[in-house]
């Protein structure tokens, strides 16, 4: 450990539900395998307010005291013993998973869905809400000087986008269908369009959000409130359902054209009753996504280019000290991505 | 029309709901692009029975006097003026659809999706419970010698089972879980055998139907009644569902492993309650089949080879003046597949 | 026929290698499935040079008179008896080929593969230099009113672009280089980035046509007589060959990464000497493309969305009488794309 | 180290080219996540026989001495730091491969293809023609105790069959031509055989090969002196390529259905001179298999439930004294398999 480096750091940490405290902890310390990173930007997500308010996600309780954020990005500032030394220095954006590299799943290029894995923010593990972070040395992927820290933060739900849209097989001249304008729903758009959808309908509730998707990428909008999206006739090849409302993703499948392809990526309903005849008679194809593999690449290559815009999707920022605030603004309306900065 | 056929022909024709009678016919002229086939064999499926029954299948009703019968084998007799007339002699297995030539999913390959199918024993559209029957010529397969008529027939319940085989993927070494041992079951477990799965576990209620599975491929079964199929940890590659039961569709989803498929097959509940998480959680693909496209040659095949064995499955067989019984019959635990041989 | 449509037409007919003459013929008539076109714009293609000016290409010998041209637009004026009479004044893009509608390929969604195929200006079917033609009426597609005849015309090259990067399994992210910046090797450039290709290198020998195509989506050009193609360690993903030189297919496949895919497009050398060590120890991926299937929606949304330009390629405009002048304009360096407008 | 293991093992060493002495060495201790193997069986294989011939393949070039074999199997007799102790007393076949956990074709599935791959029997790696080897723990794969030693080891030339056929995509009803009967091709016969295929064609100048071929999975053989391969219309859908020789990837190209897929298995020429023009009018796909990734699970399955055969295949045995006699031996066109046991 460089002697330069502080023995502790503040850290924001959930004690329990509902409680976020500021506390003193060690730096952590490099595996060998490892680099440390001094955090810049750490988005928030809705898990983390989630875990905030419930205290749990599904099966993942916050029983002991945790430390929330998995959207992260930094600069590297020590490296374990076997990572080369002439990463420190090095801008990165975090991908926060540490699967085991002997699973069958991680073989196989799944690694997201490896049985063993840890992942930043999720109980037991530790997230990004604090000075400094551990992480995997290829795990911490270079960005340029043109991606700023919070597009770096960022790349962590567009990655979700991707791996969404590589599994409803977009690409160019597709029909997209997106249920949701919230923060995934606008990155699913600008994913999409990435991919090459040239017809890209956004529905949501909110009018501020359906315009704002405009913005986005969507080249049209639907209200669920006044629109039929079932009885429109879309016809869509494929549907990215980020609202997690139920609704949604019922119109959303029969807005599906034969051989469509849904994708769930909203958290809502723990079962939704679909249409099995629906699925069988045109074979539609319905299947989520968990994460993401193999995404941060493709992430920093459209940022770079100016394929994806993350910098104006930041609508708000606080220190550690305001993890609260954070997470309570992140849910409302007018927020799309809010920002913690550890050194603010 | 050469001369030597009969001006007209018996057919079992529904002519309401639970009411068959023979009738006579005139035998129907092939278009230029058809061939006339001398009936031999017609297997007796589920959704004849369902129309028999109940004088509809979802949106597709019995509204005036239809010929029931899809699974059908016999001779060219005649050909339409487009034909070459050595087809005449031929003996082959019949796939009964008649799609758009034109149609967006036609020319991607996915005819079974065409919206201006017409299919036999689908209203309006005469089946093949007679003693002739037009279809496209290139939709009448040549059989060898070595294949019966039977076998012949029943190709078209096997495409089934190949379509579904192919959309879940199953390969050399596959883990197959099939739920449900009737007809299509047990074709499915064949089909699953012929594409290299090494393990499929079939599971059904009735003791007889897990023997019989057995003999057709199936590595191991289960009775749902006494097996916690969701709870043994089964970790299936794919899960071929061909019950229509809701609770095989639910403990099949949780036999899945990570990325597992399921493929949707047997007709039930219009509508199931499934687990959202588990989908996304694990990246599940749920999807099904609607008939199929491009699987008689490989059907015919895999009899040819041996891989597949249909004529052990057949239980009855009656005449045209015994469809009823046939049906009746084709219900019974006891039966596998019921044939109705015209020429009887 | 309609009443008003002239009993003859003016074409331009390749009577023997080198030798082309305006004939007066009579204008075709529409089958049942097909529709009459007034020709529009006609693009010229490096195929139609090979035919004046070697008589052949391959197998197909012109030994007898032959109408060029295959990249046509225009306005449907009367259809066939099985043609809705609606489709009369549409604006449509051709896409020129004539497959069986019931061979194996094309029941597999391979049109393009199917042995049967009847397609334009290919002994002995005649092509579109010429004031009308006939097509399937599936294969004239609307073109809205923002799309212009020339970029209804130009579809067709785009199609072998599209084909190309579907082929090469272009998606976000991906690198890719690309051997040859004439037409086609800019529809190439053009088709990756609306793929998502984030970067597009292309090499050519001409410093014009270089500068050129980062005009239309390359991110950066190499000179193959000074860059080092082969050595410069690009590991791209994907390899469009559009130059048919055979050091540039070699380079290129030496500029592939591991599991990187070329597709050959140019036409060259019968025969290539490739390393199949390389190959192997690469698992390398060599394909080809014969045309196109299932392209002509997706080419319209892309140049309806402005993300492909075809318009600005247009370099030089004829009419039927000068349609020599036009293939001989089309091979010079300073031509991108020239065009044949019957009406002019 | 468990106290009860010796210190020093025999091993054979490749000391220069056509040079093999039996030494006394350090058994090797296993690391953290590595368990060590008493050798039970280890096949040869013909790139055994090439370093000791030739002193090098390609760019590797045996310049110390070296110990050959990577066909192996044995049991567990001691684990790393890291792995289970239960694991010691397993029968073990070995995936004689060493990739880096964290290289993109590593995480993106394709570990075979990772630049940092340490491979058994390959400068400067040891080979298992020892008493005692390690391997990483998952490496290390359990066999149940009907599948012999010998078929335990052979699970790595299986493995090449696997991969193959995957790249094939062999799948139910495929028709498969295979050049060469060798070892490698009788393997690629019997993995096409478990993928599905219901038509294999073995060409092989050998009459004794051929007609072996005919009990491993041929359904008919040809015999390229008197047989025009390429001009017999076979149109498969894959030919695996086996022979590395020139003539037979020519003619097997020639054999391919439109569409169809050749996979270059075979060591041979260089290059070949390829028809490009085959290869983009039937848009042919050309790749190789370099090694394989993801096979043992699939290869186990296939040998315990019967679907390959391995043990039939052994043709000699020889102890750590008698490689070279072993090597010399597997080049005979009587010998399939020869196999070294250490404990002889």
């Amino acid at each position: 450990m460089p002697e330069h480096l502080p023995e502790t750091m503040r850290a924001s940490v959930l004690i329990k539900q509902g409680s976020l405290v500021v506390e003193e902890r060690p730096v952590p310390r490099p595996a060998a395998d490892e680099v440390l990173v001094k955090v810049a930007s750490v988005g928030v997500c809705g898990s983390d307010v989630h875990y905030f308010k419930e205290g749990r996600i599904g099966d993942f309780v916050v029983d002991r005291p945790l430390v929330l954020g998995h959207e992260a990005a930094g600069t590297i500032v020590a490296v374990g013993a076997g990572v080369p030394a002439d990463r420190i220095g090095r801008r990165v954006s975090i991908e926060p998973q540490h699967p085991s590299s002997t699973s069958p799943q991680t073989l196989s290029g799944r690694y997201n869905l490896c049985p063993h894995m840890r992942f930043y923010a999720t109980p037991p593990v530790d997230g990004a809400f604090a000075e400094y972070v551990t992480i995997q040395s290829h795990f911490a992927f270079d960005v340029p000087d043109s991606v700023t820290d919070d597009a770096a933060a960022l790349m962590e739900p567009l990655s979700v986008g991707i791996a969404a849209a590589r599994k409803a097989e977009i690409t160019a001249g597709s029909r997209v269908l997106i249920a949701g304008a919230g923060p995934i729903g606008i990155l699913a758009a600008q994913a999409a369009r990435a991919f090459g959808a040239t017809e890209i309908i956004v529905s949501d509730l909110d009018d501020r959000r359906r315009e704002q998707a405009l913005k986005y990428g969507a080249t049209s909008t639907l209200n669920p409130r006044t629109d039929d999206v079932a009885g429109l006739g879309l016809e869509v090849d494929a549907f990215l359902e980020c609202s997690g409302a139920t609704p949604a993703v019922l119109s959303g499948l029969a807005a599906l054209a034969p051989a469509g392809r849904m994708v769930l990526i909203g958290m809502g309903a723990d079962a939704v009753s679909l249409p099995i005849p629906a699925i069988q008679n045109r074979e539609l194809v319905v299947t989520g996504v968990f994460r993401y593999a193999n995404t941060w690449p493709t992430a920093i290559d459209l940022v770079r280019t100016g394929r994806v815009d993350l910098d104006s999707m930041v609508t708000g920022r606080h220190g550690l000290d305001e993890v609260a605030d954070a997470l309570i603004e992140s849910t409302q309306p007018t927020s799309l991505k809010t920002i913690v900065s550890p050194g603010l």
